[in-house]
């Protein structure tokens, strides 16, 4: 069935079930010209929003519409993640041909449905559209963190150590293997169609009191290089103490590419990467999921890295840029 | 210059300046992960959202670029005001062609920013991204209500007066004027082009303790429907009371229309249609702005209308459907 045939109201109705995870806040949820909630009173509140266009961001080619949604709301969760923050509402759009398969759109719902209920994330809201041209999906979601605890890009001192979490370059490796239609990497195909992010971790490190975080969504490089210039200093990873997985090294060996490329500047990782008074070292060894890579050190706001082969090499932010490829 | 030479993150970094207009709500702005802003410890949140596309909800023929924002930020606006809320922060999203003149992307961004300063609104996130489609522009905004205030759809009762704010019909007798080249009909244009938000009647009503509330964005056969629905009620008005504008009148005479159909089903009129009971018809009566049209009474939940001639007519729910144009 066609989403044409169903109309919009009607479709708008059929997801407005099973919406509300959490209703501990929710006032009321969808149905009147806006949702209704409440804001802890000492609580920050943290907003994001982020869009995925079909055929720039996601391709039926190598995600199910499942993990279309999935990730769109990974992507969003992530920026709740980078704050240290804990996610509570969302309210999404659609915009989708009238020719589309309804089908289609509910399993795209039943991917971001599942992200809702594991992380307790109420949907508030939804706007289904006609377009003539390719699906657009945007969601933004809100999340909340004690008041004054938020963990900002721009906290780095001179003296941090720099950490991340588990594997980078791991979506970009699941990506290269599925493109060369290469057998094997399921691992990091999986890690590519339906990442995770790093809610619990995220909030871990708040506490434990980083000083400044960001998600990895476009490669390692370009974070750091973020860290960097909103802290106004010089950051300096060693090659080989980013971790990477097994089949990161196969497949760079397979193509004939540099393993530690897909962490610098292989996209949509989702996870994080944060600096830390060196006092933590001991309390983030004991975090599973933590390895130290770097440290800040004075200098103007640069990224560089001492490669295997122990020369320095500076680490340029070329990220995924939608309108300038690299 | 088109948006495939400046490049997503540069216009981003563009369009930053100007978007805080109350910073007395705004941790940290645009700039990281997510914006970190705090919400008053007495209210109740506020959410929506909304999408415009290209061709569907807009189009260049009939509205220059600065419109479009004006009209996208006031469908969001109408959402807060339809509740009797007072809005406090949005963030938008814009997926957009590559070889788009940024200039038109500027310009819409002007509008937007012009009802943002209007309203104190800030701007707190943002998403540029491509699409080989048409425009999608998605806003979510946040609003404030005292807490348990919010004036819902649900709460009409039997025995309450019906009212509206200003004129319906208004932004459909524009654009029919635009749509059949008419010379004239320049205050309704303006009404289509440019619609304003009734924030300040709806802040009002709340107020003074209306009963329920919808804003007129499907005609006011629809809202009327959704208040009667929600409400389970029926509703029943007095077309000679519905206050037409002269030019909707005259446009009607001209294409041998029925004045009245232009308030039922021509949308996006961003009014407001209340409900209240018969006590408040005193002070209703002082406040600029404010017609009665009707009354609530006992049935099953529909809408009828005791038209010119005195005869009873069924409104049907007949809105703008952008999937089953009726």
């Amino acid at each position: 069935m066609q989403l044409k045939d169903v109309g919009e109201f009607n479709f708008i109705r059929q997801i407005q079930d099973n919406t509300i995870y959490d209703s501990s806040t929710v006032v009321y949820g969808i149905g009147d010209d806006c949702a209704v909630y409440s804001a802890a009173p000492d609580m920050d509140q943290l907003i994001s929003t982020d869009t995925m266009v079909e055929g720039v961001h996601f391709s039926f080619h190598y995600m199910m519409p499942y993990d279309i949604g999935y990730r769109l709301m990974t992507a969003n969760l992530s920026d709740i993640a980078a704050m240290g923050g804990n996610p509570k509402q969302i309210v999404l759009s659609v915009a989708a041909p009238q020719h589309i398969d309804t089908e289609i759109l509910d399993e795209i719902y039943r991917g971001i449905k599942a992200q809702c209920q594991r992380y307790k994330l109420n949907i508030l809201g939804g706007d289904t559209v006609r377009t003539e041209g390719p699906m657009v999906w945007t969601v933004t979601i809100i999340g909340e963190v004690p008041k004054g605890t938020a963990v900002m890009r721009s906290g780095a001192q001179v003296g941090d150590v720099v950490g991340i979490t588990n594997y980078v370059g791991y979506a970009a490796t699941g990506l290269g293997a599925l493109s060369y239609n290469l057998a094997g990497y399921d691992m990091t195909k999986i890690g590519h169609q339906r990442p995770d992010p790093q809610i619990e971790l995220g909030e871990q490190l708040r506490q434990l009191g980083v000083h400044s975080m960001n998600d990895i969504s476009d490669g390692l490089g370009s974070e750091l290089n973020e860290i960097a210039s909103a802290s106004n200093v010089s950051i300096l990873v060693e090659e080989s103490a980013i971790p990477l997985h097994e089949e990161t090294y196969a497949l760079a060996k397979h193509l004939q590419t540099k393993p530690v490329d897909y962490a610098l500047y292989g996209g949509e990782d989702f996870q994080l990467v944060f600096t830390a008074p060196k006092s933590l070292v001991p309390k983030l060894e004991n975090l599973a999921g933590i390895t130290l890579i770097g440290e800040v050190v004075t200098g103007p706001p640069k990224v560089e890295m001492v490669t295997q082969d122990r020369t320095i090499k500076t680490i340029e932010a070329k990220g995924y840029n939608h309108f300038h490829e690299s």
